[in-house]
């Protein structure tokens, strides 16, 4: 199976989740809207010109006739077909669970240099994302990082990972959660994250997992930058 | 089977959506978190005092040996076990796919009043929250109605509800969407929502449904309040 896979061509963003269990999963697909016209055709299927399911917004997969959107749906999807999710009924509810508040905390990570609006610049709302970060650096990421420790140490095959004996696509986005938050965040991470061992040291397995290390030396991966989810903002840093 | 679902108590919330869900399947349940005790049963799982999937937060469902958290997971099984979703793959992951943009729009809904903090109250965010509400309902409003409408307009079924020919789990969740947005901001609503009428006509088909008619009719739906997702105030509604 041959993907066509639809994301904002100059972040990592939603997309970044995706791109890493497609490349984990050894899968064979074209990041479309990075290449010649690709903006064009993915307006075509946001704009309804398509047949299949209506995307609400980007990232969304074509795999055939059908059309996967929303990057938790997609990784469902991806799980059922590759080697990167549990099979039986409660391994793949639980992975999509775990999935669903990366989800939460990625809208959350977002919202801390957007917390009015979307259709506002950062410069437009930097007070609002200054109050904002600050709660969310002190409550919020312990809270959810607390939920990956606690998650990881539960799993009874004590792996080291969130399921079973292997990472599976939960872990590749605890690796992005991490990766992004220390890029935004390198003070407020330098001091919180040597509380949650576990959590680093998923990060550092995906990390060396010889297809995702392919990937994060390849230019296939975009360069964090001020335009994605994870941005660093040295103000909001505190 | 039956279910034991939990969620706080007092409100409607992001439980209303699987409430919904399980009354319109005719399902056999127990609100727990309501009967005595079950707040601090609820609190057990929250603890990681319970096998199965560890919840980050409320609502989950305990099926059996299952237990499903997020009220999108949670819809998505009952889906495959109930008839309120298409069985098929293409039909399942549209279902889900509508559903992770009302949870979408679920947050930013809740973020009209708490768009700082979870942690502070409303009035200590008030002048943020109301210019994140003109924002959400000059905006985002019309683009999520805008894209539920055109999923409906669609519909190879032209059933007037969003998938095949009668009302699934992500109809159910449109209705709360269509009720909770008239009671939070009913001017608002008065001027908007008379450009979905196919929305519009969705919320009263739920609303007629006899399983839907005889709970909203009953003392297990919980008013609306100021506690939960959609909130009146009248200073927001624009």
């Amino acid at each position: 199976m041959s993907y066509k896979f639809y994301y904002w061509p100059g972040i990592q963003g939603r997309g970044e989740f995706v791109r890493l269990a497609l490349e984990q999963a050894g899968a064979d697909y074209a990041d479309v809207a990075r290449g010649s016209g690709g903006v064009d055709a993915m307006r075509a299927f946001l704009d309804g010109e398509s047949d299949g399911a209506l995307p609400y917004a980007p990232p969304f997969l074509q795999a055939g006739d059908l059309v996967v959107a929303h990057a938790a749906n997609i990784l469902l999807f991806l799980g059922s077909r590759h080697d990167i999710a549990p099979q039986d009924e409660a391994g793949r509810l639980w992975a999509h669970q775990l999935q669903l508040t990366v989800t939460d905390f990625v809208q959350e990570i977002h919202d801390t240099h957007h917390p009015i609006a979307n259709a506002l610049y950062y410069e437009e709302q930097k007070d609002e994302a200054k109050r904002h970060t600050e709660n969310f650096l002190s409550i919020r990421v312990p809270k959810f990082l607390t939920y990956f420790e606690r998650a990881i140490a539960r799993n009874p095959a004590k792996s080291g990972t969130l399921i079973g004996d292997a990472p599976t696509y939960p872990d590749l986005s605890l690796f992005q959660l991490v990766t992004g938050l220390r890029f935004a965040f390198p003070k407020a991470m330098a001091r919180v994250e040597p509380g949650y061992p576990k959590v680093s040291a998923v990060h550092d397995r995906v990390a060396a997992l010889p297809n995702i290390a392919a990937y994060l030396a390849s230019d296939r991966r975009i360069p964090f930058n001020e335009h994605g989810v994870f941005r660093h903002y040295p103000e909001l840093d505190a």
